[in-house]
């Protein structure tokens, strides 16, 4: 964690007291911690949009493991992707259904990509990323 | 406006610097009114998940005006609306669509309502919902 | 209005009586309205990722208008993209705050650089850009 | 998996020929399975919004394991919510930071609500949370 170091802004009076209840009401123990939390969350936003940036995303799935050929097909698209997936844990939701999450890191197209093709993939009933970062730019 | 008050937030070094970096790209004045703008969109988030908050919301739709009694039934549906609606502006957008943008102002759930019921009728190409706020806690 | 034609599609037929309900609960008149609403929405989510596209959006912003000079710059702004903005209507939402709504047309990237300007005035509260269509290829 | 029904649908021809080529730009093998994951998307959506249902989610935070007891924390918050958590693996990402993806399954408040306890702590830099499914009501 980097040394840290002080800095003050201005804002109107009914602002602050708008931010204080805000602050109390998420119970976070402080509103510089709050602040850098909303700066945090643009700085991924950005990173994101930018091609050229590494992030790290998770993608979740959901599953019918009786489709044919689809477990098969799910590990060879994820080797496909080796360079960019870093775990993934499977989970048995009843017995027809399995989830998935995969943590991914590479540029942002590329996480896209890899979501995109498991989608398409006959017996997946859904899936969604989520926008994450390596964490480098955000302390 | 209200009065301005100063108050000091801690952060990381390297944070700080990745948050000169944002604020320069999207070319804001200065490091506070770019913190300030993250704090009054979060306000507004949070407005717009309490159902007893008047909030301000643009509705924005797309239609296609042969539709039969399009129309009639877009003006009558604003009407049941009309402690709501604030102010529609229409836009011909070629020989035979329309876009229309309009502004309420009332609970989140009642303005919902109103673009829900809009979405529904047929002719209606496309429905869009902003949410904003009547400024009264953002300053 | 184009014509019409038929097409079927397969479905598991537990998904299909989950798509009944929420056609019902959402009070479209009919399943085909409602497929035709999620293609469509689908289908302005992409123009929008497409630079070469020309799209429509709403800008929705809240203002005080005692801000120094604001209102010539917010007139400035908008004059600069002429070329985008089809319409303005101006709201009064009390003695010091007004909220504008206005409609623009063009490339994704030019509207989203419209709003990026208009929300980094000073005195400017908050702004927020919906996604719309032209419509041309949602019918 | 559920036994196929087919039913039809009406759609304006230019909106059928739209459809193609958004099927075919996603790599999707045919049509059905395209509005099949449409339908299924706009479900989940509605079941995160009715508290009364159980949902499936994935939390992903990105920390730094130096910060003072953080590790113990974020396995009490985690132990807290036992009902609820089905699975979490971590990742190392460099020296100093760590990510962890948490598989929750519970209803959307609550879910909410770890994920807003483990983003409060002090050295947790981001957290983010994914919606998915059960996969019940999807096939």
């Amino acid at each position: 964690m980097s040394d840290l170091v002080r800095f003050s802004i201005s804002l109107e009076k009914a602002l602050l007291e708008k931010l204080e209840r805000l602050v109390k009401a998420s119970r976070y123990t402080n509103r510089s911690e709050f602040i850098r939390d909303l700066i945090r969350e643009r700085l991924v936003e950005q990173q994101w949009m930018d091609k050229r940036q590494e992030v790290v995303g998770t993608i979740t799935m959901v599953y019918d493991h009786h489709a044919r050929q689809l477990a098969d097909k799910l590990v060879d698209i994820q080797h496909d992707h080796q360079q960019n997936v870093l775990a993934t844990t499977h989970v048995h939701l009843s017995h027809d259904l399995c989830a998935e999450m995969i943590m991914a890191r590479g540029s942002a197209p590329r996480i896209r990509q890899l979501a995109d093709r498991l989608r398409q993939q006959r017996g997946v009933l859904h899936t969604t990323l989520a926008m994450s970062s390596t964490g480098e730019s955000l302390s």
